[in-house]
């Protein structure tokens, strides 16, 4: 796949999901419970590369990003990062990928982590915390042609611990994730931001997306359920119909513990871009 | 130095912290850019454990405790853990380490953060974000001899972003930090917690206290003045006058460029260390 150089990664991210028809994102977490049975007793430098790695390759024309959390690298023990870089090789030039990292720190220290994701990592764009306020956050900003998506409303239970309390606003009491979504929008500079809200609450999708009509968002969560999907679309989906990433990990990594794991995975990545874009057709979004 | 086993993480900073009569903490963060000249060429897995080990060395007895932050070995290249896990081998047994990494993530995720910092490096705290409620914390909290400190007003001139605005609480408005203040204190089942709050804002640090009287605060940003110094020991000082944690980075590790950057280093944590107790007299902490 040839794609003209992007300028920034918003059209970047567009650009692939336009080429391969995809809103799907694959995670690629290592988690040796889950690995194909064949592989199980593999160290995970052996199994880590040749799974992460075959997923990819299996997938590469399905999706429009790929996004590795970095917990998983790191709790395979000091060669984690190392492991995580062998398995970012594999992905073909052009595909986005997206470092799910959750970072946040003081400026000094948020340029350390920028420069182990963009430049030692390479990847194209990351997840980060809002709780430190914009400095925090400008050391990723102010890579032009990287992501950053802010935390917003995440997919768990207990989001709503501080997500949603409820702060004076100008019109009225307005939730904290709203709240960090319309600040978000004023520490962006080139286009970089996105935004990170769980598939599980897909009315907070449509607050958040009416506050913010033009970033892309990262949807992780998406389940097995396909109204749940079908509400991220359409509560996701910018005025152009796109820009929304919907992500599944383990249904498409660990689709099958069997010497098929990697025809499984492939398939698993159909459906799900196949239930998408179905839901797509439905709500009238970017087809 | 023999120390009793402790129970839990806060038993086990109070006897260093009595032992070695000291609230100080030593950050060790590399930084290629104020190393001592003579290592300035020299690849990071060379220099890296032998400036940090050596500041350990020098330092060991002066101490409550150590703060590595991860961004700054992830930042070394994938290498990085490898590196950090060798500095960590060099703390002497039974002094702690705070692995200064402000993770945040949903539970299952969070597990494999626990993993890797407490199981696989060995620290024995770490800093975590509160954005994604107390679910996203258990798996930290699920260490009963572990400390997990949750930021909640951190030193950057940008933490009021977020964590200044103003909630409806029971008593008026609250701001945001205390709210994750009184909120952290119920996630908590072991008396593992632990707040961080900077010198830099001594009321607000003071206000914390109030709330979470009995709890480790981890101070960052102690700087040159002695006047924040003082103002961080007054204000954060539990009923006891004990549990404040002042950590200090570049003033003891990069004291000096030369080639007495070890006895430098002592020497600068000596007088920080003086200079800490010295306030502590007069402010009737502790001593």
């Amino acid at each position: 796949m040839t794609l003209p150089t992007p300028r920034s990664f918003r059209d970047h991210l567009r650009a692939v999901a336009r080429a391969n028809d995809s809103w799907l994102c694959v995670g690629l977490d290592p988690d040796v419970r889950l690995a194909p049975d064949v592989f199980r007793d593999q160290p995970a430098d052996e199994w880590v590369p040749r799974v992460m790695g075959g997923i990819v390759e299996a997938t590469a024309d399905l999706v429009c990003c790929y996004k590795p959390n970095l917990a998983f690298y790191e709790a395979l023990g000091p060669r984690g990062w190392e492991i995580l870089l062998e398995v970012l090789r594999q992905v073909p030039d052009g595909i986005p990928i997206i470092a799910d990292a959750k970072r946040g720190d003081i400026a000094h220290t948020a340029r350390a982590y920028a420069e182990a994701i963009f430049d030692g990592l390479g990847c194209d764009a990351v997840t980060v915390s809002p709780y430190l306020g914009g400095d925090s956050l400008e050391p990723f900003f102010d890579y032009p042609d990287k992501g950053v998506f802010v935390l917003c409303k995440t997919s768990n239970p207990g989001s709503g611990d501080l997500q949603n309390l409820l702060l004076q606003g100008g019109d009225g009491l307005e939730p904290l994730y709203r709240v960090v979504a319309r600040t978000a929008l004023t520490w962006d500079r080139h286009g970089a931001l996105g935004l990170v809200v769980g598939a599980t609450y897909p009315e907070e999708l449509a607050s958040i997306r009416a506050v913010a009509p033009d970033v892309p968002i990262l949807v992780p969560g998406v389940g097995p359920q396909a109204g749940d999907l079908e509400a991220a679309v359409r509560s996701g989906a910018d005025a152009r119909g796109e820009q929304v990433i919907l992500n599944a990990s383990r249904a498409v990594a660990y689709a099958s513990h069997g010497s098929d794991w990697q025809e499984a995975g492939r398939a698993a990545a159909q459906r799900l871009r196949a239930r998408i874009n179905a839901a797509r057709q439905r709500v009238g979004a970017g087809l």
